[in-house]
């Protein structure tokens, strides 16, 4: 095959069977998506002799590691064997002792990684500590995959932000609400109910107490109404609520809100919360980038759904702030007498418009669901 | 199969071959779609001893009806063929002699039409005269997908207004343009060249003298830019410009304006205009749907293809004379201090919004295309 001698690639040093192995791997790390906030999701398959020996995933913050359960599982037969893994061990003491130090221990001849730790302070740690004790190691197989299995870890863990996904419903000429706020419903049950699969996923939803008020919104997780295949592998007993931030300047809200009954933790950043005076609160409004930095550092968010108006949109649009809109639209016009999407841009040429990437186009029973980055990677 | 006896429906009077030949029939209608206006598309496709003995499509209005050529084709062989034609034979002298005496003359034996006439005045009378010859007629093989060919002709012929389709451009957030006006370009050269499909089926565009003098538009068809796949179709030899229909109450279109170059014809609605008078122009501008109508019985125009601004969309719109909207939306947000995509409706009450129904969304270069119908049907 003398024609290919001159392909400069280099060859993967994977094979097919590291591929599927790896894919199963990511498989299984997906099933942790709406418990493991704000740890990432994380996939293991042992494989011995071409035969799985173990396996598992991340379940939840504060329990076992993938390599953990895939280690336990193995027990002897551990010894030489492949282990495939989403993201590179943990090399470090936290809640659990170092996965590196586990694989070494139970022997693991070889480690695949999907991808490198996203921290930069710790990235290559593990990878070093299994190479120095004479495992065989690779990283890169099947690495974009991985990477959007944890979308908002890597945004955290490399710019100390969260990874920001902005909720919009508007009809198709992009009004939410009529001139007089009346604004329900212009989408679909169905759209509302597409909406408790991503508050699920969230370790926080952010909203403002204008939002909470003109809804009486209770903004949690409603097990019922969560589609179907998500019921499947999520058991009601395990619901975890995502943290509600409601920016509430004048102290408007009120304890007979539903946003008051029921589960889940809610932070109210209102002028009586301790940590008011550090949100940059002025008559413009809360500082964003300031606040979205005070719920990664102090309550460990990584993953924030936003759900509110035109004010906080065009507040984090503006400050470079979301990484991700989804827009509900309405087959339905309203007229341009109603309510913007986004408030105000101020732009005076085209060139400075705010450009979006499509992700994903989808019908939700009567309405589409569009999915737009904010940036073109 | 006794169990099948109690199943009420009636057996469908078609065999399998009889829908081969139809759908045959169907795609060759559809090689007209750019040059029959005003008339319909139609196929014809003659079978004998499950033999096409001949086939043909209306080409282009003044030249001879699919069944014509059909039967050219056949010569002899038509004798004791059947006949399947996409539309009821025609039974009236026009510029042709009528298509049932003809497959009378030429002794085909079944006629299998996919629709009646859509014209009440004449429906029936086609299958009537073959009938009346001994002719074998069934009516209503693929119905719909012949209706879907002609739904200009058909509503024309049902309601004496033309089928309208509104074209629009706008940002996710619904904007057509800049505060100051700047809108050059929010869609992409793909959609813009996209629309040159449509302006090539319609009989007629209808703009403003608003929307031409902004951009200098000259609303034509440039075979150039037509997509690959029409152009195999359709050599540039054949172009056929739609009538293009300008409303200037204020007699504001100049000589030097790009529109008066080139082919194609113009019909300026100014003052100037003999039948001005007679369109129920007030400060409030055109009576639409008289100005409609107009078109339709002084222009024989069947498909209207409206390019314009937020007035004459929301005027066309408030007046229920739009039957589908195609709105290619681009991936910006330019802000709701922009232009809206249609002007003010007033609406107080959500139930009052105007209702539409998704009939396709694509994306088109990195725009995505909207179509939507405005009744349910």
């Amino acid at each position: 095959m003398t024609e290919f001698q001159g392909n400069s690639r280099q060859a993967e040093p994977w094979s097919a069977f590291d591929h599927q192995m790896m894919a199963r791997a990511i498989g299984l790390a997906k099933r942790g998506q709406f418990t493991t906030a704000p740890n990432p999701n994380v996939g293991c398959v042992l494989v011995k002799e071409r035969c799985i020996v173990g396996e598992g995933y991340h379940h939840r913050a504060g329990e076992p590691h993938a390599e953990v359960h895939a280690l336990r599982m193995a027990g002897d037969k551990a010894r030489g064997a492949t282990a495939y893994v989403t993201l590179e061990p943990c090399s470090h003491y936290g809640r659990t002792p170092p996965c590196a130090k586990g694989l070494i221990e139970a022997g693991v001849a070889r480690v695949v990684c999907a991808m490198q730790d996203p921290n930069p302070q710790v990235a290559g740690r593990g990878i070093a500590m299994l190479r120095e004790a004479g495992v065989e190691v690779s990283v890169g197989l099947l690495e974009s995959d991985a990477r959007a299995l944890n979308p908002a870890f890597i945004k955290r863990m490399q710019t100390g932000l969260p990874w920001v996904q902005l909720k919009m419903a508007a009809s198709l000429d992009g009004q939410t609400a009529l001139a007089n706020g009346a604004s329900q419903w212009i989408t679909s049950p169905q759209a509302r109910q597409d909406v408790q699969r991503y508050r699920a996923q969230a370790g926080a939803i952010l909203s403002t107490s204008q939002t909470v008020l003109a809804d009486n919104a209770s903004l949690n997780v409603r097990w019922h109404d969560l589609p179907l295949n998500v019921q499947a592998h999520y058991p009601q007993t395990q619901l975890r609520q995502p943290l509600r931030v409601i920016l509430d300047a004048k102290q408007r809200l009120t304890a007979d809100l539903k946003l008051f009954d029921g589960e889940g933790e809610r932070l109210i950043l209102s002028p009586e919360h301790p940590d008011f005076a550090t949100l940059g609160c002025s008559t413009q409004g809360f500082d964003l980038a300031v606040t979205l930095e005070y719920l990664v550092s102090q309550h460990n968010i990584n993953h924030l759904w936003v759900e509110a108006g035109a004010t906080l949109a065009s507040g984090l649009l503006k400050a470079g702030l979301v990484d991700e809109l989804i827009v509900y639209l309405a087959p339905k016009l309203m007229g341009s007498d109603g309510r913007g999407l986004i408030g105000a841009l101020g732009l005076t040429q085209m060139s400075k418009a705010i450009d979006l990437h499509w992700r994903d186009i989808r019908q939700i029973g009567p309405d589409l669901r569009l999915t737009a980055s904010l940036s073109a990677s």
